[in-house]
């Protein structure tokens, strides 16, 4: 049965991309590939919407959300981490790992951080160092308000705020440079359409000034040294290669297509997805803070989500991604980012409609489709 | 012009694997991709020579030299280092950077260590804890000479031994179990004949209750975090989908020629890439202690091998690599590893033939490819 990859994260990549990468491998150090890696990292700026040089990692995105950490804190330094999903979590774990004290406020799974809630709590510590945050929580769709957030941090030195924007930059707009913040991560296969293997950072003027201050020891992930690297046109280590050049070919094609359109295409799949399935009862798990990045949709009451999922894949090879931990059989996740278009959202509305069908849940069958049809006419 | 990549990492990459890693992307919660994973990790206990789990990291080889020391090490504690080239001097760097005491041996470039010089050093300081040292020294082109390195320290309890196979694992019998290693390091670009990306490391019983005992801080090259995952099939990150596609593609054609033969191959195009060198009146810059993974050979007096190295690239479109520090200039390095056949050990003699003719070097033109046309009748 053909597959379809639905997931937020990996996501589908197109095939100029599979086949740029195929490509015969070129060494690392010559100017031919130090031309693609340079770039690629012009191109990073523009996603991330900085000025700043971005850092393009050979680890995935926890090594870079690894990286904000030891790169800018201390042992001791207390953080005020936001954790309202799966990765909230990694940001806890993190500091944990590494002898930071954290404040942790506590988000429900579906809502997103209320940027008072923030506000508070600096008052309340003075001594918080940073704040960790996620721009969209994958485990639950939630875009979190970073635009607000960044308010609180921007004009004070002794704050940093990072952002870990693994499913958010390049499918909305994360303002690095205007709205002031002071890390932000990314990772190749979410919006930027590439498989797995890349992660990308970036640091304000102030982070770097933390990056002076911090004892934590690094080696691998050391951002001074990729910085400096960076500069040249290179990685202190060996890059991943043939990841650089699909990186570099995908970016092309955002140049190509328009930051503005590459956002619209992500809002209008999100309308489309939340808006579809709502027509026939099932809610939008992150209703007023959707992320475009995906659509996390909930199962319909008394209908176990595994069961769609199984169903969609075994019945029509879509690859749609679960709930995790506490919302495991109670929602599923749609991608919007990757090589996505009209059609695959089309087509896992209709294998949703075909599922709920067999397992005798009460719609009206055909207004899924109709609805996101309608919407999607709008790209 | 057609472009020949000679270098030793990344080294060419045969097209079979290319193009698996070019198939359309899974997901890697999958079992189709659980299955690619754990016969992935089955293929590379076969090429580690060990019973150990050989767990895969999503990084360059460094993460994975940046991994065996914080997570086996604590600060305050001593390493023996041997130095006899670049990648001696990163575990020098590595060590610094995490607060570990370093005691140097110095060896110099193109010589390998005595383990005796070893075995004083440790009687000297009875507070070494680990020994850390190159199978296999990649800006040199030295073997150093591990299994009797292995012999001091395999009986003790309160000492590792932690080698960088990076440059060796595949390209030649690094035994993990049979000669007592406690880590041992290997990266995808090199014997495993893939592009940069993924790093490789085993650990013995020892080094996990080293493990156990270390204080360094670690997340995203946490090994038990790695290892506690990979017995599930899986890895705690995401990992480079594409590439452990690619990975398995080639382990599955190492399994089919068999390691010996694996190992033969790289023997003799090392036997033939020096021999041939030498019938021109080129030096094996690694005489008597030559790594098969690689040939590091001498420019004539007089003739600046960045000479050699830029005629190459533009007479032919042959990348091979230069010298490093304070070999620059001296020598030029021919791959063994990756997808290198006899043909390409042939015309890379021919080309420098080609060069140092224009440069009136004195000598037989076609006394190099003669000889090791003759040696490669062995393969």
């Amino acid at each position: 049965m053909k597959n379809y990859v639905l997931t937020p994260g990996p996501v589908p990549v197109p095939e100029f991309v599979m086949l740029e990468m195929a490509k015969p491998i070129i060494h690392h150090r010559t100017e031919e590939f130090e031309e693609i890696f340079y770039k690629a990292t012009q191109g990073l700026k523009k996603v991330f919407m900085t000025e700043e040089e971005v850092l393009i990692l050979a680890s995935s995105g926890t090594g870079a959300m690894d990286a904000a950490i030891c790169n800018t804190l201390s042992k001791g330094d207390t953080a005020l981490v936001v954790n309202g999903g799966k990765f909230g979590e990694r940001w806890l774990k993190i500091c944990k790992a590494y002898g930071v004290n954290t404040i942790e406020i506590k988000v429900e799974w579906g809502k997103a951080v209320s940027p008072k809630v923030i506000e508070d709590a600096l008052k309340e510590n003075k001594s918080i160092k940073a704040i960790l945050v996620q721009a969209s929580e994958t485990s639950t769709g939630v875009e979190h308000p970073i635009e607000d957030i960044a308010k609180l941090t921007k004009s004070r030195d002794d704050i940093i705020l990072i952002v870990d924007g693994i499913t958010a930059v390049g499918a909305f707009p994360v303002e690095f440079d205007k709205w002031g913040i002071d890390i932000l991560i990314g990772g190749s296969q979410k919006a930027f359409m590439m498989p797995p293997g890349l992660a990308f950072i970036v640091l304000s003027k102030k982070a770097w000034d933390f990056n002076d201050k911090s004892d934590l020891p690094k080696f691998y992930l050391d951002l001074s040294q990729a910085h400096k690297n960076s500069l040249k046109k290179t990685s202190p280590w060996t890059p991943a290669v043939t990841l650089v050049i699909g990186l570099n070919a995908v970016l092309e094609y955002f140049e190509k297509l328009g930051l503005e359109k590459l956002f619209e295409r992500h809002s209008i799949l999100s309308e489309a997805t939340t808006k579809g399935f709502e027509a026939m009862g099932l809610e939008n798990f992150a209703k007023g803070c959707t992320s475009t990045a995906l659509s996390v949709i909930k199962s319909p009451e008394g209908i176990d989500a595994g069961l769609i999922i199984k169903g969609l894949k075994k019945k029509y090879g879509m690859i749609v991604a679960g709930g995790q931990d506490q919302a495991k059989g109670k929602i599923f996740r749609i991608t919007h980012m990757g090589y996505v278009d009209k059609a695959d959202i089309i087509s896992v509305i209709a294998g949703v409609e075909g599922i709920l069908t067999e397992l005798k849940y009460k719609f009206e069958p055909g207004s899924g489709v109709a609805k996101a049809t309608q919407i999607l006419d709008k790209l």
